[in-house]
């Protein structure tokens, strides 16, 4: 605890985007958290019908709502302030870390293209949230491209650039509403855009940030976006989107991108000015957050999907691996970035196909199960595979079903099915000489899901430390806005922010594997592996 | 109508046990159905626990109760003479369908072993149930042995012994539970004990079905039951089991076997002596119930299971039909059962599966979505497979799921593989030279489901008649019934008794299949036979 006199404290605060409500954490400059609020989108997920117009939206379709972000984090933001007991002007920085690659299409002055009356009942001028499939043709497109071409930046994403990413969005938007294309004055992430919003300023000076353009955007430090002749040899009408409609400057997160307009600064109840760091993507956040500032741990952040980031002192070509960036998760680390597209979210989809309202009589039901499910067999890729084979059109199944098992056995099918993709991520890393020597499980779904971190550890046959903060995320978007805030704050190293401030997160909860699941396990994920390999070997 | 008065009326009574109840329907001899009443099993089907210890059951058991037998067809057939308004008096004869094989152990007297106080604690006392699925190890050896051997018998059912079937589950028992086999005096079909029950008599000379033998006991007129030399070689201590412990004379279905204890015509209401049929397995009572007296028919039975019936001038060799018994179904015909292991019961597993307390959700979104469930495909296999597979071990699957699928893309796409398994079917039956002309449907589920018959014949592309009578085994049980009484009814032939019994039976619906639904469903079909074939591969 903070031995300061409470009008003394100074904080910082995280917002933490997640794919159904945005998170505010304020935290002391010791790590003790003082106090949080959440606050759902109004339109969540946009996934059935278009608001406004009530047009059905195609099956691969996912949006999102750009007010839902400013009103969200203004009420969750209100909210943590009250709960922390502090004033606002005792926040002496902001960090805000998002989903990604969720993104949009705007005009110069920042709006958003679908709140411009022109385009509002266009469903392509819509932000597109990060699970959006709908450029399945236009990925296809882009990696064919540029295995003819041999990119450099292949290399660097397992040789596989994702549906979910940054240009194949675009690409979609440009081949399927060319007008949309056309009216767009500024493409880039939601995360990007709503630090923006935060700071103001000129489109020609918006502060992108590295981590998204290195993980997202096939950016890097060296060799920046993809060449005008790559592009224009995927489709010519793209061969000047960077130039002409990607404006800004990249900021690495942690660097201070300017200060707290007024309009939202008095609504938020903060002081005009105080700093704000360049974004980050989500799960990156929780690197810091969990307090992790060496190679070798692997944080798994687990939510609606899961990503798991690993520092590494060494660049390894790893197949199928969604990024390696340097600094880009800490500052001297080749960050790794690896991931499983439908986690939690996918086991929810198993309690509404299951007709449950929660998940009690699942959980109740899976846990008196054996490793196996009693021959139930899962194939998690609801949502597609991301590491290791980075396919978006993949989809998932249920084997060797009979009238015996009820829905407590595909839940518990389908625990095990996304720990075998875990395990299978862990196996590729290390074979690839990628050193990966702890485990530690950060996000909601550790907390609420304790069957689920044991099966993990007992099919990977290691401890998981469940790392106590709820707040993974959140408080490395804080540690960020800390660091943003330069003398104020008064670190010296990023390493000495992510000390400080995780000091007080208390105790890891170790969760052990358990000798005999993991002896049956072991034969099971071969079999699992097999089924992979057959399964995805067929859809291409 | 009858012109006859009341009184005079004569009529027949038909039992249909089904695998949750009996039916008993009361038909005059120009075929007006006067009455009906049906009584479920006050212990229905015994799947999870052993009914007096609660002993929780392996998951492959399936039990029935013997009491439920004789209680519940009282109350039927109580229920059906109230309902009809006639005199017990005026039944003339009394006919019995039911599961096949479903079969128990018994005492020399009749007592079901598992009403015998020194084994009531004991599961491999009770009656297995058709789709008991204990006996997976002993149906392997029977097969293996009889292949080694090269049995005779194996062309009459496909080359495959069903793990359903009789001596597998008499075997299981020898091998699970010696003593209980030792303790038998008579291993019988259930509709044959049933039957027993009602003429009473010595074990001798306890009427055995020709139906049951043929189809389910390996038995034909020519050959008899499998040899003892076989039988040895199997195991050896069921060497004797037909001279020592499976008494009886055999009987075919429209015999007379005997009259009405007094007993059971007291508790029933009917007069002691009516004569009485030798049992038929209750989907090929369904045969002349529908009134199919021709070759070229497929009276398709569908309930909770399917059996697709057939006759045919010629014995042709197919590979996988359930079996092939001459004068099996009516005489002078070529009687051809081929079966689906789980239709309805499947149907009401995903119902259950998730969460939907009737179909009326399901139907409706089902009925919404096009050909192909929107990517979802599925294996029915959730009892294995009968026809043409005949392996009760291979288990079913969903495949193509993301999360944008529900639960009606589920229940439509079990729909289809159920019209896919059909099509299976009678492309083999005709590749092999059995013609197939006509497609009439029978049983209750094509009365409640008529999406079900649109996908069976939008898939075989080829008209379906809907029979009329949702009370096809059971009118097909009545017409039995009539034949067992000889003069008293008055026909001169089967074909006459099917033709005027079956004359009142009203209007058939057509149900025509629609071009662009056939057209889809050919490149459909085509993956399922695809699936199926890697799928059966993988298993053997």
């Amino acid at each position: 605890m903070s031995s300061d006199s409470p009008r003394s404290i100074k904080a910082a605060i995280g917002l933490d985007f997640g794919t159904e409500s945005v998170r505010a954490l304020v935290v002391d400059l010791n790590g003790n958290e003082l106090g949080e609020a959440s606050d759902s989108f109004a339109h969540g997920q946009i996934i059935e019908s278009l608001p406004g117009t009530g047009e059905r939206l195609p099956p691969d379709f996912a949006l999102q709502h750009p007010a839902d972000w400013i009103d969200s984090a203004v009420a969750a933001v209100q909210g943590a302030i009250a709960a922390a007991g502090i004033g606002g002007d005792q926040i002496v920085g902001v960090g805000v870390d998002f989903t990604s690659c969720t993104m949009l299409p705007a005009l110069a002055d920042g709006t958003p293209l679908c709140q411009d009356e022109r385009f509002a009942g266009e469903k392509y001028a819509w932000p597109k949230l990060w699970k959006h499939h709908g450029a399945k043709e236009q990925t296809d497109r882009i990696n064919e491209v540029a295995r003819e071409r041999d990119e450099p930046f292949m290399a660097r994403y397992g040789g596989v650039i994702g549906l979910e990413w940054f240009f194949p969005k675009v690409l979609e938007t440009l081949e399927q509403a060319e007008a949309v294309y056309d009216a767009t004055d500024v493409w880039l992430e939601a995360g990007d855009w709503f630090v923006w919003q935060l700071v103001g300023g000129d489109a020609s000076e918006l502060p992108r940030s590295t981590c998204q353009a290195g993980y997202k955007g096939m950016w890097s430090a060296n060799d920046g976006y993809p060449s005008s002749e790559y592009l224009a040899a995927v489709n010519p009408k793209l061969a000047n989107v960077v130039s002409e409609k990607m404006p800004g400057r990249l900021c690495p997160p942690g660097s201070c991108v300017g200060g707290l307009v007024p309009t939202l600064a008095d609504r938020m109840g903060l002081a005009a000015g105080t700093p704000v760091s360049a974004a980050i993507i989500d799960a990156h956040a929780g690197v810091p957050g969990v307090g992790a500032a060496e190679a070798g741990v692997l944080v798994m952040v687990m939510g609606t999907s899961s990503c798991h980031m690993l520092n590494a002192s060494e660049e390894k070509e790893v197949p199928g691996v969604a990024g390696i960036v340097k600094d880009g998760i800490l500052p001297g680390f080749y960050g790794y970035e690896t991931g499983q597209a439908a986690v939690g979210d996918a086991f929810d989809w198993v309690r509404r196909l299951t007709g449950q309202d929660d998940f009690d009589a699942l959980t109740e039901a899976a846990a008196l199960l054996p490793p196996g499910s009693e021959g139930v067999a899962c194939i998690d890729w609801f949502n597609g595979c991301r590491t290791p084979l980075m396919d978006g059109r993949l989809s998932g199944q249920f084997t060797g079903l009979t009238m015996n098992h009820r829905a407590g056995h595909l839940y518990r099918a389908a625990l095990e099915a996304s720990a075998y993709g875990f395990r299978w991520i862990v196996d590729l890393l290390r074979e690839q000489g990628v050193p990966v020597t702890r485990f530690v499980a950060s996000g909601g779904l550790p907390h609420h899901n304790p069957l689920l971190v044991q099966i993990y550890a007992d099919v990977i046959g290691e401890t998981i430390e469940v790392h106590p903060s709820k707040q993974g995320p959140a408080l490395g978007a804080a540690i960020l806005g800390a660091l943003a805030a330069g003398e104020d704050a008064g670190f010296h190293s990023v390493e000495e922010a992510v000390r400080c401030m995780t000091a007080a997160s208390g105790e890891t909860l170790r969760v052990e594997p358990k000798v005999q699941a993991v002896k049956r396990y072991a034969s099971l994920y071969e079999q699992y592996r097999q089924e992979a390999d057959r399964l995805s070997a067929g859809e291409n």
